[in-house]
């Protein structure tokens, strides 16, 4: 068994670019378990872009990680030894921790992560960590989506896009979406189901949501904020809601405060309802959500992509990858093998 | 009786300030009365924040008003004469016309507009045309305000902030209001009820709104827009309210597209709503509201402060006060004298 632990802890807040010294890589000594914690293997770290927010100084919804602390992150992996009732050493648990290839924790936050049978581990984690049940809680819970309505997605090709896409044709939409360039674009109506899809990086965007959507968009699901959250703006339907998920765009903006949409005024103009969510707000709702994604899944309904880098020393560069539209689906680390 | 109409015409849109040839004053004779239309002797005509959308080119929630058509407002006024079967000459009216002393309308807009004991008709007209109905709306309808709540109002002293720090306090919550110097904020607590005054032009809003409202704000009333309504969002509360009533400090920006609030992503950290409306779409409402208003004003409960500024030929000049703060209560323009 492993004697030590490599893990990432933040040097320092990252407010702009994230850079060679944000984070810093130690080895330490695993500590000897006490009642009630386990021991885990990690095999999957999620990066999501909500990271970026953890280790800014702003207001967050959560504790910020600062500098000196783990880095923080969703990470399923494998049980190696339990002190915990209820973990058994063997099984697959998914829950917060640290950017570590192994941890002690007390399963505060973790959970058994079910064997879906036909499905990669990877996809399973991917779908159901953090990505699934985001793209359904701000569609349906907050979005308040209903069949017939013209849905419209940023970053449509990301993690929580593609699976806006699918649940809202699921649920009856017509869906557009908008992701940077030809592959991606190609993806999403040959992959993800979207009926529409517009490349940010070689078409006017606002331009051609007036054309696809010419009595207006009803849902507009944003992960991206600037420049693409002000054409939805101005394509809006009167009465429309616009769901803020992410605003990826603008977080890692230097140079001063980053200004809000030039088309706030449509707030009024359109008559529009602008709501943000946190999907760690929804625990209750979970595992209801949990069911209806999975069952989706084994029926074949879902489609996922993972886009998988391997080591955990690669974990800060492949952070980056987010920003800069890098990754070719849901980004994730590989720390250690599946097991079997 | 009167042979020709004085009335303004929008001589060119105005997106940024209103100079001495926006609009164009003109004398023209009267029409003979049609059947189905009455010809209306104006009193007051309304001044509003959202004349100045009317007058700009941007997309806006009705038509604009296009160079070389007269200018519209709200106005009540007397009718002279009358072919339409419901109304009378001697009646007191009130809808959405021209600015004007005298005008022909089919009396589309228009309804009888009740006396009301003890209350002139001014501060009748100036409550409940626009300003009363707004606050109301903004406050319940949108807002759902609910007992207990701290309330946050900018332009507090204005025509719609001064009814909505009322309507609050009926409805049982505690109330702060942002206003600019210290004459107006002295009204807030002496004359308007508000419990906290805060004198943007002389405090830093951001830190007196963390100081008095340190468990945050439920709902923001917002009628400025700019760094006021970033002031506001910096200080919310989880799961609070925003509802944009008016922007008017973006209203009359030149220089190219006006930001958005820089603290637009506290609508994620914060899991904000944040909702914009027009009085215009709650026609269905009314009844019930303006029921609700006069009761309260009848038992002397609505305190009500008008600005009147005289002569129809003022009206432009006059609007301007609006982007200025300058006006001391609802601005309206006395085109008429009262019957009697």
């Amino acid at each position: 068994m492993a004697q030590t632990a490599r893990r990432w802890y933040l040097a320092k807040h990252a407010n702009a670019d994230i850079e060679a010294d944000t984070f810093e890589f130690r080895e330490e000594p695993i500590p000897a378990l006490k009642d009630g914690e386990m021991l885990v293997r990690s095999i999957y770290l999620s990066l999501d872009a909500t990271n970026r927010v953890w280790i800014s100084t702003w207001d967050q919804y959560m504790d910020p990680v600062n500098p000196g602390e783990p880095m923080r992150g969703f990470v399923c992996g494998e049980v190696v030894e339990s002190k915990n009732p209820a973990f058994q050493a063997g099984q697959i648990v998914a829950g917060m921790h640290s950017w570590s290839d192994y941890f002690v924790t007390d399963g505060a936050t973790f959970s058994a992560f079910p064997a879906l049978p036909g499905i990669d581990l990877s996809e399973a984690f991917g779908t159901l960590a953090i990505a699934g049940p985001t793209a359904y809680v701000g569609l349906i819970n907050v979005g308040e989506v209903k069949a017939g309505e013209t849905v419209v997605v940023s970053a449509a090709a990301g993690a929580v896009g593609m699976m806006v896409g699918q649940i809202a044709k699921l649920k009856g939409c017509r869906t557009i979406g908008i992701a940077g360039g030809p592959e991606k674009c190609a993806r999403l109506t040959e992959e993800f189901g979207y009926d529409e899809a517009i490349d940010y990086r070689n078409e006017d965007v606002a331009a051609r949501l007036k054309a696809l959507a010419p009595d207006g968009i009803d849902l507009l699901y944003e992960n991206v904020g600037g420049q693409i959250l002000d054409a939805g703006l101005a394509a809006m339907k009167n009465f429309g809601r616009v769901v803020i998920c992410g605003l990826i765009s603008t977080y890692n903006q230097s140079g001063g405060p980053v200004p809000g949409p030039y088309m706030f005024r449509n707030v009024i103009m359109r008559r529009l309802r602008i709501e943000g969510f946190v999907i760690l707000d929804y625990v209750e709702e979970m595992p209801g959500i949990l069911q209806e994604l999975a069952g989706w899944m084994m029926e074949g309904k879902l489609h996922f992509r993972v886009h998988v880098v391997d080591g955990l020393e690669q974990a800060p560069d492949a952070l980056k990858m987010l920003y800069t539209g890098a990754n070719q689906g849901k980004l994730m680390v590989r720390i250690g093998n599946e097991p079997g």
